[in-house]
This record gives C-alpha cells, structure tokens and sequence, in this order.
C-alpha cells in the first residue's frame, strides 16, 4: 500500500476502504507517513467528502492509536456530555454534578478555549488549586470514589486526533464534517463511557453555523458512536446569543454556581434541565424524558447538586469554600458598560464577535502562548428580543487591562443589530436526533 | 500574510494575488512555508484550478526563484523546443543539429527519462563521454562557438520548481494543467530563449491522454511566454504509438543518425521536419513555413545537419566517430521477437505499455537509483494500420538481461490490439496554436 496512491484514490473521489483508513492513521501516528502527505489527503477529503462508512472508520482508527479508559468496574453507566462550543457555554460546570448526584457516573473529558469559544478546563480551572491535568489513574479512582471527574485530555488518549487537529489547524481543512465527527468521536469514545449527549451548536456563535450542517455532523456522530456500541443523542441548540448572561472563566463559574441553586437565567437553565434529562435517560437513572426534568429539579432543590459541585472542587484541589465566597475567584478592576445609541429591539447578536471580545479583554488565546485572564469578561445586559431605550446597557465589560477596553467595547457595540419591530427570543432546542 | 489565509481562499475559489502566489514560491524555495502547507495548496489547486492570471503568476514566480541565462551578447535569435514526453521521442536529437546548422542558436535544457517516457539526456548520455553536466559557463561558450548546446537542468534554474515538482510526484498532485504549465514553462523561460515551440502529445503514450485537455495546456503554456515576451507556438501531436521505430537509448541515437542522414522512419522524420520548420520560423531563418520545410531538407542534403551533430558530441565530451562507427555505442546481447497470434490490422498500441515494457527491460528507471542499460530496447516491427499475419513479428525486444525479457514480451504482445477491419494510420499533427 502506497500512501500517494490512496491520496490519488480519495481525489478521484474513490471510497477509502477500511485497509487504507488503518494504513494512514497508523502511519501518521508512528510517523511513517510525513505531514505533506497528510495535508494533501486531507484537503481531498475536504473536497470529496467520506461517506459514513469511511467516517466511522476514521474515528475508529483515530480512537484505537491511543488508549481506551475500561470503566467497567465502577459497575454502573457512565455517560458524559460533549458540546460543539460557544460563548457563555458553561453546561459542563452545571450538568456533571447535577448527574453524578443522581447517582449515573460522569467521566468527563473536555477541552480548553479555542479561538471565539471558551473551554470547561480554562474556567475550572479559574477555581484557585483546581487540578484538571489528574492522570488517568487518577482520573479512575476520583470517579470511583465521587462519581464524576473533569479532565483535560491525557497524552494517551487518541494521539492520531492530537496530531491531525494541529495540522488541520495550520492547512485550512478545519472545517470539515467527516473530519470533524472523526476528531470529536474518537476522543469521547475514548472515555470508557456507555452513553453519550451531544450539544451541537448553530448560529452566529457556533463554530458551524448553518443547521442543516450541523444536523448531518450530528448524524456522523450519532453513527460512529452506535457502530461502537453506545448509545448517543444529539441536540442542535441555538448559539444565536451568549447562553446565560456571563462570557469569562470566573464569571461563568460563578453564574454555574447560582444555576445549581437554582437562580441561573433561564434560558441556560432550560439547557442545562433539557441536556441533564437525556444524560439521565441513556444512564438509566429515569424511564422518559420527563422523568429525566423532575429528577434536575429535585437535584437543584435538594442541594445535592451544589454538594456534588463542593466534592468535586474538593477532589481535584480546589477549596470548596469558593461557592460560599466567590470573591475568592480571580475578579476584574475594571467595569465599563456598552450602552445603547438608539431605542429598539435587539433583533441579532454577533455572537463571535462577543467571544472575540472577551478574548480580547484577556479571557481566551489570542496565541497559542497568551496566558488566560481567569477574572475578566462581560455580562450580557440585553439579550435577543429585548426592548432597549437609548443608554440602556448592552453588556458590562469587566477587565484589568484598561488598554484593550476600548477595541472590546467597540467589538460588542458592533455586534449588536437593533431594529424597530418586535422580535421573539430563538428557539432553544432546533433539533434533536 | 498568513499561509493559512491562502490555502483557505483558493479552498474557497478566491482567485490567487499576484502578492500571495509570490509569497508562497519565495517562502517555499526559502524554506518558510513548510512542505505540509504546500502540499494542501496543491490539492486545493488541483481541485479550484487557475486561470490564466494566476498560472501566467505562479510561471513567472517560479522563474525568478533562480537565475535566468542572459543570451543578448549571441546577437542572434535563440529558440528551443519541448515535448511534454512520449515514447520512442528522439525528435530533440535531429532538431537541435538541423536547426543550429541553418543559423539559429538553440540553447536545449532537457529532462532526463520520466515513467514510461524517455528522456533526451539519457539518450545522449548513451554515447560514450558525453557530458550533459555542462556548468551554465560551459553551456553559454558552447553556444558560442557551434551555436547549440544540450544540458540538464542545472541547481541555479527555476529551484522553485524542483522543489515543487518533488512535493507534486508524492501527493498525487502531478496531473493538473496549470501546475504543469507553470513547471515546464518556469524552467523554460530560464534559459535565456526568444522563441519556443511547444510539443504537446497526445494520445496512448502521452502523460496527458486526452486532446482537449493537451490544448488547453498549450494554450496555458502560450500565454505565459508571450505575458514574458517570448514567441511560442505549439503543436499538438500524436503519441498513439512510437515515434518511428525505436524505443531505448543509443537504439534511438542511431534512429536519430538515420535520420539526421536523410534515412529515418517516415511518420518521425514529418515530426522532426514541421517542428524544425517552427523553429526556423521564430528564429527568423526563414519567412513561411514551406521554406522552413525546405531549409530543412537542404539541411539534411546538404549533410549539415549530420555534420552539427559531430561537432556537438565533440564539444560535449563524446566521440563523433560514433556516427560512421555505431557499434562503439551500448548494444544489447539478445534479441527476441513478439509475434502476431492472428492476422488482421493494428488497430490501437498501448503505447504507455510499449514505454513501460522498454523499462522492464533496463532502459528506463524503475525506481530512482535504477541505472540504466543504455543498450536496451525495442524495436517496433508493427505499427498503426499495418497489416499482419500470424507469425509476423510485431516488434522486436534488445536486451542483456535474459530474466526480463518473459515480462517484457507479454506487456508488448498485451499492448497490441489487432482487429479484421483496415484502419487508417493516425494523423501526426492534430493541431497547433
């Protein structure tokens, strides 16, 4: 087998058998295959497509190059979450101890910020002390004893998705459904768990932004991970605005905070309530969605889920006493409103543009060696369909580099288009498969 | 400039700037813009194209990464010829004398065997003592003194394109009009020339099969000479079967003494006659193409042209006795026959095949440390529309190396199709721009 000759089959638009997929990952993986090679297959996939079959195959190569977390001896399911990526996303932060204290394990793997997004490991770790980098031995015995553990994706974990991602990332074929299913699928499907929600994100916030994309990734995940035997819901939701009110790591560890007592807003809420319900479904902790709804609010009103919150901190280094005393979080010097220049209604929210700015206060990358400002960030004041006078406040900008206030502000100011007619609030849930 | 902006906007169909087609060719040949990122662009090149801006960019680029030959102080036209490669193609060995003997100087870089096809400096290197490593000085004094010089391509010309062609051959990334119009013609355009013309083949035994598709190239290739002032034109032509009657090195030498005498195959002294003819007619040697076509032939009468031949291999290291004495030249120890199974007519020769059986036998590189054997070959006892019995021979195989010759017999037997109805030879020039 000749890689130039499978690169030269997929550009004549070939299917890539399953001999071919292993070759190359394999390959790449060890080495054997060089990165200019890579790169050229890749690009051809980005114009020819795969088709489900070779898509499976791909996230179950890129899955076997590494290591398989066997969760079996914890001897109940394990289901965890895994979200396309936003701004304002903090679910991960509400939905794991909301789950784990229903008694269904939630071995969790997540990511960092990524361009306009934020990452559950860059706002966890925003908590003082807070470790996500346990290694897998850890990881294990945590979820043994606590039922749920929040990590970073460990070197073992399907190092062909480590190398690939980079090199997509520098060779433009980022955006690509097969590969994007691939690389999402092979790190989850790595996590030892039985059941698996998937969030996909659509709207001006999202990564894919057109929903009818974001349906068919939704399906390429939903049939990689039944071809391995787990069970695997997708939900299409709305990135048409922040979720919540708050963009920035302590900032939104604190609203995640108020969320599992119960006072988060409401539209996060719902989402969190919706995307507990199914992990609770595939865990088998309830019979029908409905279910799934009572069980979150008995969670939120017992306390048992703000407890879990407390015993997770606790286990991976942090002090608990930071959800009495949020003060004890990193926080911002500064705060300055954006403010409205006209009446009306806030009809759209460039929802990139938000995360752009809260980047630019210091909250997310802007390279690859920025250090994370965990205090800064903004809260959203007016939210799609809201009526707004003049001077009115469109977000709060919270910062400690007064230099970079003006170009965020600008950025939020521009993100917002005001009308004249009324407009509804977007629908929450788009889609669910 | 980003690399990464690039291969995203011609993955998106943006045209290439002038600006960013330099950028990439300067980062490349310097080592800035890494092998992994070319090669994406590549593809994404091969699948979105350029138009004629674009390659005329890209030719132009590649030109100036290296040096151009500076021919002026000659104070005479310069005009050179290049095939995209057939089989059997020993047409630069009979142009360059006849040419240069009737008063125009042709400075030839030349290619050496590609594949199935063969390459002039191999044919060349095939008599003893010739040199075609001639230095640019050497090459340049040479041309001074007997107005013709054949070399290789040498470090200083086009290195973009070495570079590029290397990357192209590994990633599947070699068959695509403008990245092959924009190689030939950067090297090309290097060698300090005020007219080419352009051999485009087509057919069986051609790298670029399809007629429609050669034109197009040509017509790519056209506009690039004339965009840097230089008069071109290009034939389409024939490669349907073997140009004459001999496929290997010093078998084709020997053909193209033949022929340079005035006794060649017919159909591939036409060839040499109307692309001699062009030549003539761009370095101002004559006013039509009728009197090229008889400048030619008192070329050959004359022994002029046979004459420049000597001259040439004397001043390039070799023996011109070899001429009058042909045995001094690599011979092969055995020879075999193909044979008809049935009577009937030619009807099609793989020509690709033919090409690929002269490999087998030693004459081509299999792989690229494969030395040659100059003295392997075959001859072509059968060619398009002739008429054949059983037991007639259909070409005839030279070789030293007994254990090849099975292989090589079938592939030449396989490549005929022999049929019951007459057919008509094909035409020789199919078109010309």
């Amino acid at each position: 087998m000749r890689t130039v000759d499978i690169i030269a089959g997929k550009r004549d638009n070939l299917r890539l058998t399953r001999d071919e997929i292993r070759f190359i990952v394999r390959g790449y993986t060890e080495g054997l295959v060089p990165d200019y090679q890579m790169s050229a297959l890749l690009m051809a996939i980005y114009f020819r497509g795969m088709d489900e079959e070779e898509t499976r195959a791909l996230a179950e190569e890129m899955l076997y190059s590494g290591e398989i977390v066997d969760l079996s001896d914890l001897g109940k399911p394990t289901v965890d979450k895994h979200s396309t990526g936003g701004v304002g996303d903090k679910t991960s932060l509400v939905i794991a101890p909301v789950v784990a204290a229903a008694g269904v394990a939630v071995p969790m793997i997540s990511g960092r910020a990524l361009s306009h997004s934020g990452g559950t490991l860059d706002k966890l770790e925003s908590i003082p002390g807070f470790r996500t980098d346990l290694s897998l031995a850890e990881f294990r015995a945590t979820l043994e004893r606590i039922g749920v553990a929040l990590i970073g994706q460990t070197a073992e974990i399907a190092p062909a998705d480590k190398k690939l991602y980079a090199l997509r990332d520098v060779t433009a074929t980022v955006a690509c459904l097969p590969l994007m299913a691939a690389s999402i699928m092979s790190k989850k499907m790595a996590e030892g768990i039985t059941g698996l929600v998937l969030d996909v994100k659509t709207g001006s916030g999202a990564f894919l932004k057109d929903q009818r994309e974001c349906e068919k990734l939704a399906r390429l995940m939903i049939d990689i991970a039944r071809g391995l035997g787990k069970q695997c819901v997708a939900l299409v939701t709305d990135m048409n605005q922040p979720l919540g009110r708050m963009v920035g790591n302590s900032l939104e560890v604190i609203e995640a905070f108020d969320t599992l007592r119960g006072r988060g807003p409401e539209d996060f809420t719902d989402l969190c309530r919706e995307l507990s319900a199914h992990m609770l479904l595939l865990g088998d902790a309830v019979d029908t969605l409905e279910e799934g709804h009572n069980l979150y609010d008995r969670m939120i009103e017992s306390g048992a889920a703000i407890e879990k919150m407390g015993r997770i901190i606790e286990a991976q280094g942090g002090n608990p006493e930071v959800i009495e005393y949020p003060s004890m979080l990193p926080g911002a010097g500064y705060a300055r409103a954006v403010v409205a220049r006209q009446a009306g209604y806030v009809r759209a929210i460039d929802t990139e543009a938000i995360g752009r700015a809260s980047m630019i206060l210091g909250a997310g990358r802007l390279r690859l060696d920025t250090r994370i400002d965990y205090g800064v960030g903004l809260r959203i004041d007016a939210k799609l369909g809201d009526r707004i006078e003049p001077d009115s406040p469109l977000a709060t900008l919270y910062f400690n580099d007064a230099t970079r206030a003006d170009e965020a502000a600008g950025a939020v100011e521009q993100a917002y288009s005001i009308g004249q007619t009324e407009a509804e609030p977007p629908q929450l849930i788009k889609a669910a498969f």
